[in-house]
């Protein structure tokens, strides 16, 4: 949901690596892309380990033999997904900015994610789950703590900073706080009810740190 | 997805009425029961006008008498469970208030769209039209505009009235600031991504009201 998705470390793409390994490798890449590819298309419900490793043209076997299930499967192709894309943009592994300007670095932020929502390989398959999500609370809790919360943290730790510094208001909660800037770009993405861009991401950070009433 | 859902007249309850009248009003009353209960059960895709027929006790010639699609009679019957719910509090049809004081109106609606979230006949079929509108674009918009957004516009001109009196900042777009306190509880709701309370919401109104940024 955001490019703090970015935060897992590329271990695996180290050279040099012996001949298994990389036949591995491209197993990994061709599953990961089968999954994601027919979650999009099917949905959740009806993608199965079996649809999975039919389209990646691997054995069911080899799949039980890294996962224990397609949603495992699945939230490791989405860590991977955001992974890839950082590499390609030559970003780091997602760190929140502190450059010491809290509106900065929130719009930074912010801006990043709306481009990340509005990225075609992403969007299929992240609607496919969150759809599945919404009505499956297992697998919504599930991709909720492993995805989306450890990305939240980081706002968290972002306002905590921004607490000591007096930049925030001393009695603030950072876990309540983020959510102005966080849900309306996820509610406008989920329910379409308004378009993302850099001018609108740039505008809650406006009201939400300087609020709607005057000063 | 607020007590703004209570806006609907309740034309149809007008005593005397012949008996025909009372009759459709029984079978209208029963496929709207039926279609809430089985879109919570089997969800959006496997729900269709046979099977509402069928456990109404009605033809499924009736239905298309006076609807044309499930869509249309799932949205009217979810205009519906609004009403009831609002004639059992013992409400008006709902009116955005406007006291003069609009943190304190604000944390009112706030509050009722809590616990109409939290209300276990809302709940279930609402998910389940959730979901579907993620991943359906042609349905989730058809939603948004008849269902969510006539209720978003009672914020617009709540804030617009705001904005005349000096309580909000002048050049403030009303649209993107009723999105700091809506938008936070539709993703607690829709993502599970945290408790929703009465507190919560007098929270939300706080931070967006004041902002983040100590005054």
């Amino acid at each position: 949901m955001s490019p703090v998705s970015r935060k897992q470390p590329p271990t695996r793409r180290s050279a040099p690596v012996p001949d298994t390994a990389r036949r591995s490798e491209r197993s990994r890449r061709a599953i990961y892309a089968a999954a994601l590819s027919l979650v999009a298309e099917v949905g959740y419900p009806r993608t199965t380990v079996e649809g999975i490793a039919a389209r990646a043209g691997v054995g069911k076997q080899t799949i039980y033999r890294w996962w224990s299930s397609k949603a495992e499967v699945l939230l490791e192709a989405f860590l991977d997904l955001g992974e890839q894309a950082a590499e390609e943009a030559g970003e780091r592994p997602f760190v929140f900015p502190d450059t010491g300007d809290l509106a900065a670095d929130l719009r930074f932020v912010l801006r990043a994610t709306v481009d990340e929502l509005l990225d075609p390989r992403f969007e299929p398959p992240a609607r496919a789950l969150a759809a599945e999500g919404v009505v499956n609370e297992r697998l919504g809790r599930t991709f909720v703590a492993k995805l989306l919360e450890p990305q939240l943290q980081l706002y968290v730790a972002r306002l905590r900073a921004a607490r000591e510094t007096g930049d925030v208001r001393a009695d603030l909660d950072p876990r309540i706080a983020l959510e102005l800037f966080v849900a309306p770009l996820a509610q406008r993405w989920l329910q379409r009810t308004g378009p993302l861009s850099h001018d609108y991401a740039d505008t809650l950070v406006d009201y939400a740190l300087y609020g709607l009433v005057p000063r």
